[in-house]
C-alpha cells in the first residue's frame, strides 16, 4: 500500500467489514495518570449507511489529551468510565456503507473528529461547533481515536491530497483549530495580526493569517527558538519575546517593535496565559478584533474598560465548524502550510504512554508529538 | 415661538449672526466640584459655511458630567482647563451659514454633540464614534453645552419632528447610546435580550430591543421601581430583581426565570458593575452576543473561559455613530418610545449647580434630570 | 378534540402508529390539469426515530401547485409520474417515534415541508434551503400534503401556539417565505421598504418588514382592494398603484409619492413581473438592496447599468431556512401578523379540484384559498 | 530627484507654492474627438490647510477617458464645458499646506482621484464611493490630471514605497478598481473565482484574488494572448477561451474545463460584456456571488430566474471607497502584484492626443497605455 492516496488496485469501493481482524487494540484512559491497552470490540457500521471504518494510521496529542490524562476532566466535562484517548487522527478507509458517496475503501483521509446531532438549531445555523450533543472523540463519554479501528460518517472524513502522508494528515486537525480562530478573527487581506503563544495552534495561526492576506504577523511567546521558527516557516513577519512588565506596557513594546502604528487590526491568543490575554486587548487598535484561542484560567483579571473605550470584538473559538477542514485541505493542497516542521518527535502506538509522558514533560524543544498506528496482525 | 417645530413666519433662512446677544452664559466646571458661571464668548461661524449656531434650551445631565464634577477626569481625559458641562442638548438654530441645505434659522434640533475629522481611517470606514481627533462636548480640553449659544456644522443637528418637545429633543442623546448599543448587539427578530441597569440608558436599550423586533426582553436592576417602570413604558417582557449570588447563579436565576431556554440570543450591560458583567456572560446561549455599554471599574475578574466555551462575541459600545442619531429620530417620528418617562426632575438654568448636586446624591426615585435653557434678555 | 393545541389527556407521548387508519386519501395530480384522489399507503416510520407522522388539517394552495396543476413542471422540476399536490399544511400528530424530544402525539404543528440532506456543504453552512438533495413535498419526485396523513422528521413540525387555529397554521409556509425574503433583505429598523406584488407573499412581506423595523413601507400592485388590505392590515405605511410607465418613471413617481428622498433602503418583488422588476431596480438609493421574491419570466430586460452606477445589491430568496419558520412562529406567538385576514375561500378535502380551478380562474377578490384535511372515517 | 520615494534633502515639509512654475499645462477635451494643449492656471491651496499641490509624473489611460473623448458622455455625466483628461495618476507633492500631517513637499505619491462631500450619510457609513456630491478628476464637470499641477487633500495621496516607480504608482488606480470589486466579492480563502475579461481590471481582480485566498481563478477572454498573461503573470490558475455558444453551455464548458463541480463561489465580470454577464450568473453555485465591474450596454437580457433558483447575490462595484488605495499600496509594498507588466505603451505629455488614438484602434497587444508628466521648464 502507498502511505497515502487511495489504495492502488482498490476494487471495491464500499463494503470491507468482512476484512477487518477481530481486534481493535486501543489506548485507555482509565483514571487519573493510569493508561492501559485493552482490546475494544472493532466497531460495526450499517451495511447500507453512509458510514465508514477508519484504519488508524497517525495520531497527535494535544493538550486537552494531557489534561485528561493529568486531571481527568476539562471544565464541565469529566471523564466517569474509561475513555480511550486522542483525537488528531489520519488513517484509511477500510470499511464504507454502500450509501457512501464521496469516499471509498483505500481513501487516505484526515479525520473530523466530532460529529453534531445535525438536528438542533446551531447545526441548522451553520454553527455545528456548539451543538450541545456533539459527540466528540476523546471528550467524555466519547471515545478517542487511540485505536486500530474508528468510524465516521463519511462527510467527517476529507481525502488526503496525493502528496500529503498521513503524519500530515493527522495535523489538519489543529490546522482546523487555527482556521476557525482566523475566521472568527475576520482577518483580511492587509491587516496586521499578533499571535500570542508559539506553540502549534499559535504556529498554525500565523501560517492561516499569511493565507488570509494578513501583511503583518508577529509571533509573540516566551521562547525564542519557537519565535524562530513562526518566522522561518510559518509566516511571521515580525516576533517579540514576551516580557514581565505589566500587559499595557507589553502591548506598548510590541506595538512599537511591530510598528503597529495605533494598534493591531487582530489579536489572538493561543496561549491561554493571563498575561497573554491582557496584552492581546491591550494591542489592538480601537475597533480590533481579539479571538481567545487558547485555554487556561477560566476567570481572569480582564480590561473591560478597553473593550467600550476602543469599541473592541472579543470572541471565542471553539473547535472547528462548517468549511474548516475543507479550508485546511485546500492549504495542504497549494501547499500553503507546512505541517511536518511541526513535528518534534514520534512513537510507535505502543510507546503512547511514553508519549504523553514527554509531552508532559514540556520539553522546551517539543512542539508537536505523533504516535503512530496499530500494525496489522 | 412655538414650543418646538420651525418658528412660524421665519422668513430668512440663513444669516442671523447679527440678531445674537453678546452675551453667552455659560456653566463651566473650574475645579473638582467646584462650578460657576461665567459669560463666554458668543460663538461664531464663517458665514459661507455649513455650520449653524443653537440656541440651547433643554440639556440632560448624564453620568459622566456628574463624574468630571466629581472626579476631574474621565480615564484618559483630564479636565486640566474650566470646560463648560453638560452634552445631552436640544436647541433652536439661530444662526445658520449660507451653505446650510438642511437646517434654518428657527428650526428645532437635537444635538449630536460630537464632531469627528472626517479623514481619518475610521471616519472613512463609517466608524467616526472611535476617531481619534473627535471634538466632544464636555470632554476635555472641549467645552459642552450647558451654555446660551453652542455651535456645529449642519450635518450634526437634527431637526425635531413636530410633535416633539425640546426635553424630548434632550434626550435624542441617551436614546442613540441606547440605539448604538443595541446595533452593536445585531438584535434580530425573535431574539432574547437581558438588559442588566435600568438607569436611563438601559430602560432605553429595552425600548430599542422591542423596535429591533426582540420578543423577550427582561430588565435586571437592584430598585423595584425601576423595573416596573421597563415593564410598565420601555418595552421589558420580564423583570428580574439582581441578586447578590455568585454569578452562575444569578444567571441560572434569570434564565429560569424568563424563560430562555439554553440562555439569551443577546446580553447588554449598562450597569458597569462587575458583577453584572459577569452575569450577563453567563446568562447567554451558546453563540450569543454581549455588549458593554456601562462604564465601571477599568479590570474587572471576568469569565473568559466561557467566551470560548460557548463561542460568545463581546463588544463594546462607544457613544453613537454614522445612523443612530436618524434611527432615534425615526423612533420618535414613529412614536416608538416615550421619553419624557425618564424625567424626574426639571431645573432652571441657574439652578445647574443643584442639579447637578441632586443627581449626585442619587436618590432612589431619579433617573433623568433636565436643565432648561438661558433665558433671552 | 381541540382545534389546536396539544390534545387534553393524552397519556401517550411516543407511539400511535397502530391507531392509525388503514388509509391514506390523496389528491393526486396525474397529467396536466387531470387530478384525482388515491388512497395511497399510510406511511410508516421507525419505532426509535425522530420522526411523527401528521395528520393534515389544513393546506394552503400556492401558485407554484397551480403552476404544477397547468404545466407540469416549473424550471428543471418536471413532473414525471403522479404527484401528490400540496405543501402549505398544518395538522396533528399522530404517531411519533421514541426518539422525539420536542413533539408528543397530539400536538398541533405546522409543517416545514422540505427535508434537506443534513451533510452537503450548504447544509452544514446554514443554508439548507439550497441544499441539491432537498426533498421538498409536491416538488417532483416527492409527493405533497394534500393527503391525510403525511410524515416529517420532528425538526421539520412546528408547534402551534395555543391561540392559533390550523388555518393559520398552514399559512406559516407563506409566512415562512416572506421572512426569508426579509432576512435576505437584510431590513433594518428606520428602513423604507418598496413591495411590488400585493399577493400573499407581498403582503406577508409588509407585515414582515414592519416588524423587523421598518419605518415606510410601500406596498405596489395594480389592485386597489389589494393595496387597502396591505394598508389596513399588513402594515404598509403608503400603497401606490403600479402604472404602465416606462419602469424609471414608475420608479420616480413611488419615490415621490412615498416620499423615499433619493431612493428606497429596500425593495422587494413578490410579483415575478418584468415591469416590477426594472421598477425595483429604479426604485432603490445608492447602495440600496433589491431581492427576487416571485417567479416569473426566467429570462428579462434588466438595468445591469443601474446595479453598478448606484453599487446595489441584488439577492434571490429560496423558499426558506434556517430559523426562518421559528421566527413566523414567534410573530403569531407575539400576534404580530394577522394570517386569518388572507383567506378568501375555504374548500373541503373533497372539494379541492374545485379549489384548484378557482384560483385558476384569478378571480380578483381571491388571495388565499385553504382545503381541510381528510375526515376521520 | 529620485524617481520615486522622498526626494532627498528636502528641508521644508510644508509650503512650496512660492516655487512652482507660473504654468499649468492641461490636456482639454473640447468636444467630441478634439483635445487641445492649454495652459490652465496653476491650483492653489490654503496655507494653514491639510491639501497639497502635486505635480503629475504619470497617467494611465482608461477606458472611461476615451469614451469621453469619443461620445462626450458616460451615462449621466455629460461633458458641457472644456474638461481636462485624466485620472490615473501619481505624482510629487511639490506644495503642502501647514495642516498636513501625513505628506511633506517631496514625497512620491498616487492619487485617489474623487473627494467625497465627507457629510452625507453614505460619507459618514463609509460608502463614499456613492457619494452623489463626489468630485472626481476627469467626470464632468470636474477636471482630470493630465496637466502639470493637480490639488487634493493630503488624505486622498498614498505615499508610495520606496521600490515603486511613478509608473506603478498610477495604476493604483486600476489596482483600486480591482480590489473593491474583490472586497464586494467577499473572496475568502479557498474560494473559485472566474474573471470574464482579462484587459486591465480583470487582470488585475485575478491578481487580488490570489491575494484574498483564492485557490482556483479562472480567467476567461476572447485573447489568447491575454489569457497567457493572466496564467503568468496575474495568478490565473486556469484560462478559458470565451465561446460564442449560448451562456449556459459556455458556463458548463468553464465548470468543466476549470473542475469547478456545482459552479464557482465567485464569478467578476470586467467585461461588461452581455454574454459574458450571463455566463458568469449560470458559471456559480447555489448560494454564490457575482460582481459587475465592467460597464457596458445599461439594459441587457438577463437570467433573473437563476437568481432566485440559486438563490445568488449579485453587487456592483463602482470605483473604489474606505481602505482599497490602502490595500492596493500594501499589495505595492509585499510585491503581491506586477503591474509593470500591464504597460504596453509609454507616450510623452505632448503625444498625449496619439495615446487616445492609439488606445481607441484597439490593438490586439495593447493593454495599459502611459502618458509622461510635463518637463519643468
Amino acid at each position: 500500500m502507498a502511505s497515502n492516496g487511495t489504495i492502488e488496485g482498490s476494487v471495491e469501493r464500499h463494503g470491507g467489514l468482512e476484512k477487518l481482524g477481530a481486534n481493535n487494540p486501543s489506548f485507555v484512559l482509565q483514571k487519573i495518570q493510569h493508561v492501559v491497552f485493552e482490546n475494544r470490540p472493532v466497531p460495526t457500521i450499517s451495511p447500507e449507511s453512509s458510514d465508514v471504518i477508519i484504519q488508524i494510521k497517525q495520531t497527535g496529542i494535544c493538550g486537552s489529551d494531557v489534561h485528561y490524562y493529568n486531571h481527568g476532566s476539562i471544565g464541565k466535562f469529566i471523564v466517569k468510565a474509561p475513555m480511550v484517548l486522542g483525537h488528531e487522527s489520519s488513517g484509511v478507509v477500510v470499511a464504507a456503507g454502500s450509501g457512501c458517496q464521496t469516499l471509498s475503501v483505500g481513501d487516505a483521509v484526515a479525520l473530523e473528529p466530532g460529529v453534531p446531532c445535525r438536528k438542533c438549531p446551531p447545526c441548522k445555523e451553520g454553527l455545528y461547533n456548539v451543538c450541545s450533543e456533539m459527540a466528540f472523540a476523546a471528550t467524555p463519554p466519547f471515545d478517542g481515536t487511540l485505536c486500530k479501528y474508528y468510524t465516521l460518517p463519511e462527510d467527517y472524513c476529507y481525502k488526503l491530497p496525493k502528496h500529503v502522508s498521513f503524519e500530515e494528515g493527522a495535523l489538519v486537525e489543529p490546522l482546523g483549530v487555527a482556521i476557525h480562530i482566523s475566521r472568527q478573527a475576520k482577518i483580511i487581506p492587509g491587516n496586521s495580526v499578533v499571535v500570542f503563544g508559539a506553540g502549534p495552534i499559535g504556529l498554525l495561526c500565523c501560517a492561516v493569517a499569511r493565507t488570509f492576506g494578513a501583511t503583518t504577523i508577529v509571533a509573540v511567546d516566551i521562547l525564542q527558538s519557537r519565535l524562530d521558527l513562526a518566522k522561518k516557516t510559518f509566516g511571521a513577519t515580525h516576533t517579540v519575546v514576551a516580557g514581565a512588565a505589566p500587559s499595557k506596557e507589553n502591548a506598548a513594546r510590541i506595538i512599537k517593535e511591530a510598528n503597529l502604528g495605533t494598534g493591531a487590526d487582530v489579536a489572538i491568543d493561543a496561549s491561554g496565559a493571563e498575561p497573554s490575554i491582557q496584552t492581546g486587548i491591550h494591542v489592538l487598535r480601537s475597533g480590533g478584533t481579539y479571538v481567545q484561542g487558547g485555554n487556561g484560567k477560566y476567570d481572569i483579571n480582564f480590561p473591560i474598560g478597553a473593550i467600550t473605550e476602543k469599541e473592541l470584538t472579543v470572541k471565542g473559538s471553539f473547535r472547528y465548524g462548517s468549511g474548516d477542514y475543507k479550508l485546511a485541505i485546500s492549504m495542504l493542497e497549494n501547499r500553503q502550510v507546512d505541517l511536518k516542521s511541526l513535528i518534534t518527535a514520534r512513537y510507535k502506538f505502543e510507546d503512547a504512554e511514553q508519549a504523553f509522558k514527554d509531552v508532559d514533560s514540556r520539553k522546551p524543544g517539543l512542539i508537536k508529538v505523533l504516535i503512530g498506528g496499530v500494525q496489522d496482525e
